[in-house]
């Protein structure tokens, strides 16, 4: 089950990115679990990573090199999360970077790992060093679909979008992938995204290129209120276009490419939740009438992330009293009920508190019925608003997640 | 599916109190669905009530007519909440509580509403003002169990407990009932519980003897994380027994009482636990080394709510991996996962952050195949230490949900 859209076609090649997937061994059956990605000399990344105190090895290494070099190459596996591995699975994570560093004659901080996969268990080392010896023949720009295929888990579509903007009279492109679909609840970034861009920007206007497409979109999305050990999205900005560099955000071109990039990531991050574990509704949730941004976006986490109401999505069930519940559960303060209005798409279900007399549940569960639909809430309390993307908690849920190991 | 002990046989008679039950015909078939509970003269009655900003309208009545007479009677309905119903709502609670007052010849403010069951729908109260009618004749101290039976809504075995104690030379006898399956998150009480004692309590050592009950019972469980809006545990102390009364918590029958009446309502606690929607497992979760204590209640309601790991706990899956990411995703300052220790039962599973050596994930399928098992967790912070109680995520609980109203 999912509520995907139809899987992406033609992916936009990055000038200074090239790629190359191959067969570590690690996921079951023969798919690719292992993504080489080299970056042209000159490349500015930046990255953000998970909030978890239990951080995964590679999220470790890659916090340390990247504050020690700038970098030249990505390593990315699936299938294992090289998390909860104490300081063997840091020196695990070396020993990959390591045998990059050798293929590609860089530094070893130049290499930046990331895992994704069971957590606790050793990452096979071995297997992966010979994988990564083949893969440095076989890089290609276009590869960008296949890097999407091999970095899935319980994903049941490759994630990935191109977009492309015009700079001052110069176009330049931004292409992304992503993986995720359980353990998501940003408390910043979430699962795996590379996005890529030929534009040229200095380190200090990348990260805020970053901070501002990851908190409209990966930081907007939840799947199962969890959030994992090795989340990370990186956005790479190779230069190769040829372009004065974009040295500030106050540079007009900024806003341009700002905008480009967290549409890639927005849609990237949608594309997760519509394949959100055992998902059978898209449900976008809206929070308005907020006094503050973070109390709408506290409502519509308390909303998203009920049980109680995932299941009522599932059964497609108006259930206004779950919808109070969880209102009722966020922690705002002085919060009054009787201000609280909601709406399923454009149907009025309750105002002031209480179900407006001429809704009635036949033309909720009408709304309801649809693959997609919006729940809106307005709080009366002032003019903030927030929108947050969500998913039902079905069967196939518990059945993915009981099954996992198993 | 339940986890459930023995249904109780016997409950002891409190005097001064009478109850009766009966139809008014909310819930489907010809189950009782309404409880009236009289009080003799000179009890004194504690309460407390959910934290949930969309209080019930029998909430914020009960909540008035407390502080304005002491009470009297208690009138319960299953099958519907009266909640989220506006002025409404407030209307009809107070329409039921005048015909208990009027069939006692009590005032109005001497009888306290509680409703439980669908939220947003408006109470028959035509039918339940008929029923009331008919129960006074029928009030006796022994049908506590009917009580337990009639309070029910999506449990499926009545939750009572009966203790006595001998204070000074004076026997005394609490009996306490109590219901709830789902929407099991206490920020304080949770669901509807009743417990009452023949001993003679002053009102200001009765508050502090039902905080003292909910801090280690009706507190310290979760099964879905989500809080209702109805609910209210009531301490009844009837002072019918022939003893002075307990005046002050120094006095030393206090903690006898205090030790007696935590045991019922821990006991009524696990009971809903056990009858959690779908539950197929019985978790004692218990986090020690922890700084605080709110800490550690942090790190086990932030493991017993995770979706990941309930779904593990269903499929008896000991995925350290999950319970890793759980911890790390509790809102702990400076959590260093190196310290962090796991046990399933006696089994241990990790230390200093990692599976230790002679861990098998058959010997740890093995404890969690059992229906009731104990995760222990050890933060290596401090001395503090919490027990919470929980469930797994079962296909059971998405069915019970998605079917509600349907």
């Amino acid at each position: 089950m999912a509520v995907n859209l139809d899987p992406p076609t033609e992916l936009k090649v990055i000038d200074g990115v090239t790629l190359a997937t191959g067969c570590a061994g690690i996921k079951t059956g023969d798919r690719d679990d292992l993504v080489l990605i080299q970056l042209a000399e000159g490349s500015v990344a930046a990255a953000v990573f998970t909030q978890n105190a239990f951080k995964a090895a590679p999220v470790r290494l890659a916090q340390r090199h990247r504050a020690e070099a700038p970098t030249r190459a990505l390593l990315i596996n699936s299938g294992n999360a090289n998390a909860a591995t104490g300081t063997q699975g840091l020196r695990d994570a070396i020993a990959c970077c390591q045998a990059v560093a050798d293929a590609l004659d860089i530094d070893v901080a130049n290499v930046l790992p990331f895992s994704t996969g069971v957590i606790g268990e050793r990452l096979p080392v071995g297997a992966l060093r010979d994988c990564v010896r083949g893969l440095v023949g076989g890089l290609a720009p276009d590869a960008w679909l296949d890097a999407a295929r091999a970095i899935m888990t319980t994903d049941t579509m490759p994630k990935a979008v191109s977009r492309s903007v015009e700079l001052d009279h110069r176009v330049v492109a931004v292409t992304g992938i992503a993986k995720g679909a359980g353990m998501i609840r940003p408390d910043m970034a979430t699962m795996l995204a590379f996005v890529a861009t030929d534009a040229r920007v200095a380190p200090g206007p990348l990260d805020d290129l970053i901070a501002c497409a990851n908190r409209a979109s990966f930081s907007l999305i939840t799947v199962d209120g969890d959030t994992s050990t090795n989340d990370a999205f990186t956005l790479i900005a190779t230069g190769a276009s040829d372009m004065p560099a974009i040295t500030s955000s106050e540079d007009p071109r900024f806003e341009l490419l700002a905008r480009t990039i967290t549409g890639v990531a927005a849609e990237l991050a949608q594309a997760i939740v519509r394949d959100g574990e055992g998902a059978t509704k898209f449900v976008t949730i809206t929070v308005q009438g907020g006094a503050s941004a973070d109390e709408c976006l506290e409502v519509a986490f308390t909303i998203a992330g009920s049980p109680l109401v995932k299941t009522a999505l599932f059964a497609g069930d108006p259930n206004w009293g779950r919808f109070c519940m969880a209102i009722g559960r966020a922690r705002v303060t002085g919060l009054d009920p009787d201000k609280v209005s909601l709406w399923l798409d454009d149907l009025r279900v309750a105002a002031a508190g209480v179900m407006v007399p001429d809704y009635t549940d036949a033309a909720g569960a009408a709304v309801m019925s649809a693959p997609e639909f919006q729940v809106r809430i307005d709080l009366g309390r002032g003019t903030a608003s927030e929108t947050i993307w969500t998913t039902d908690l079905s069967y196939e849920y518990v059945r993915i997640n009981a099954e996992y190991r198993t």
